[in-house]
């Protein structure tokens, strides 16, 4: 029998699952190339060469054993080693093997953080709109997810006086999503400084540990130069998830880590702990073979043009029919203020243009919708004239 | 700060981390090839040949976006009919797509599961001795694991007289772990039967549903033609989980797969409910290269006759030398009666010899010690003086 906690997800997962089989009826009717689906967030851009060269290259040459092999529940020494340099390279920072634990993306580093820092009824903060799945992440470990209400007005940067007013004693941590999804927005360093601000007056106040988690998966994936901020300069008990789904398209591959800086709260027994978490909650480890492929290629990125030019032409063709959008800076999602303040009921006007896009109030974001544009350029082309016919329905 | 549920296994973990601390130690001292170490589960036969082959043929020929990309959380659907197509080859079931869930290995299937059943202070039984994180896979989920005393006098399977006492409302499942770590024993069809005959009478008497967890990562691991009973056979409530870890030596990979048979209760809704625990506990999917390799070699297997051997010469060795052991009939483990009451003891005076063992007591076995045999042939002739030498000075 599902259990009364599992239940609910079950019955609701249907919804998701009609809209699914939805697209691929249209599809059947009007022809697959006449649909245009903005609303799957699975990059399309694949892995560079130096990735399947760096796999064949460890199958062909590494001990057979180790190849497939246990290791350390944290991972290979040498992948750390190699996830280490590169993060010195780029922010300055002195991190060794130790600081670096290796997991099953973004998604189980999370979990074992909230494995490490959960107890029943602690919370964690996250400003809407938000990655649905931490609601689950959290509730997984008996938490509870406390969210803080958008900011249109401010760019969808989190309200600072919210998240003061939220933090309590049951306070274990504040997530943040940067680049985010679904907004697109990346905070800049001004905010990161904000929230750490609030942070350390709060934990000075109550006398407990608030970690900052910085979710990065699209940390790679921004434009015009825009910087994201390295969270551990701004704030000592910080912890950053990061995930080579996006940044080299190794999203079935299940690899990431979490970064402990050595000024985090009990540092030293924290990485323990997170290599525990990885055992007990059946991660185990990152996968042997990819870790191993990793440390031979993982500075190489995919290409990023693609999408930045995804993300301009689509912001054109959305903003020159007349919709209101935040400018894409990082990521792959564009974040839409619906013409209808039912969103759900613009979502449908869409489908009547074959196209499909998640409605906002999936992330906690009612009256938005969330493009996905890790689509080929040309399904961009051809919803255009798409956009500008609904956009003349809603704004003439 | 870490949680109160986590401390204690941070704490708890030093004492294991210590042990392996002083075997590096030792072998520092009297040199690697000195040390017999007979503690660690890591398969240490290479995966067959055919594993690699198919790994670089898929690198060269698949589509690269699927090679490396999401599916559906389940697994890609080639592999779950190959996976589907074997079992029924061997067991005569009719096993389709939709009745295997991939995930990664067999610990993240438990996890899975538990995280579709259990609620808050729902109960799993298990009997002593049992492998030690199934305490964790439970109490993830803020689950209780009730352990069944130990049953020496026979021949460590479960005793029926307890488990059937145990079970109460709040019973959720039952987990055999067939063959047994630590014991090394095969519940043979007999057993299973007794099992499920208890299992139908108490799901009548009080309403509930209680699943048999069948945990089966040594499955393929079994000698002198001896067969794993497959549990669906016997009883409608059975949950297959299984790992490629051992009988393809990928333990570092992290693949393995659930079995939900279609006359399972709630079976459509639970093969669902185990495709969103897959995504929200943070393994998402099986990785995605190692999925669609396995989908073309896994009927290969091991050099099984490696551990056969290995198995019988080391039963041998220790019986010679005066010991009581287990007779090996699966997994690579040999449970051995400690001569010493207290284990921990003995295990201390093994270390005088240079040989590492695990004491029974980390398995709900004290009295009692596991030897794993997944060691070089070698390390078993070179400790043979070395078991003669205990032995005489506990049996003469």
């Amino acid at each position: 029998m599902i259990s009364k906690s599992m239940s609910p997800r079950v019955e609701n997962s249907s919804a998701i699952r009609a809209m699914f089989e939805e697209g691929l009826r249209m599809a059947r009717i009007v022809g697959p190339e006449n649909v245009y689906d903005f609303s799957l967030g699975n990059p399309n851009v694949p892995a560079p060469p130096e990735v399947n060269q760096a796999i064949i290259d460890v199958v062909k040459t590494e001990d057979p054993i180790k190849l497939h092999g246990y290791m350390v529940n944290s991972g290979f020494d040498e992948t750390r080693q190699a996830v280490a340099d590169d993060l010195n390279d780029r922010y300055g920072t002195k991190y060794g093997i130790s600081n670096i634990v290796m997991s099953t993306g973004a998604a189980m580093c999370m979990n074992i953080i909230f494995r490490c820092i959960l107890d029943i009824d602690d919370e964690v903060i996250v400003s809407a709109p938000y990655f649905v799945d931490y609601t689950n992440y959290v509730s997984n470990w008996h938490g509870k997810l406390e969210v803080l209400p958008a900011n249109p007005e401010g760019g969808f940067m989190p309200r600072m006086d919210e998240l003061e007013k939220r933090i309590n004693k049951k306070t274990k941590a504040v997530i943040i999503n940067n680049p985010n999804n679904p907004t697109g927005v990346i905070y800049p360093e001004s905010v990161i400084k904000e929230i750490a601000a609030i942070l350390e007056k709060k934990q000075k106040e109550l006398g407990t540990v608030i970690y900052l988690i910085a979710d990065e998966p699209y940390r790679e994936l921004v434009y015009d130069g825009t910087q994201v901020p390295h969270i551990p300069d701004y704030y000592d008990n910080a912890l950053v998830c990061y995930s080579y789904s996006k940044s080299l398209s190794l999203a079935g591959e299940r690899i990431g880590y979490v970064v402990v800086p050595d000024r985090s709260d009990q540092a030293e027994q924290f990485k323990i702990a997170l290599g525990i978490a990885n055992r007990i909650s059946g991660a185990i480890n990152a996968p042997s073979l990819i870790q191993l492929a990793l440390a031979r290629c993982l500075r190489t990125k995919v290409d990023i043009d693609f999408y930045k030019r995804n993300g301009q032409d689509l912001y054109e063709a959305l903003t020159d029919a007349g919709f209101d959008c935040l400018k894409p800076q990082g990521a792959f999602y564009l974040w839409m203020k619906s013409p209808d303040a039912d969103e759900k009921a613009f979502v449908e006007a869409l489908k009547e243009e074959h196209i499909l896009v998640t409605p906002g109030s999936a992330f906690a974001g009612p009256g938005y919708v969330r493009f996905s544009y890790c689509v080929a350029h040309e399904t961009i082309e051809r919803a255009t004239p798409g956009f500008k016919r609904i956009g003349q329905k809603y704004f003439h």
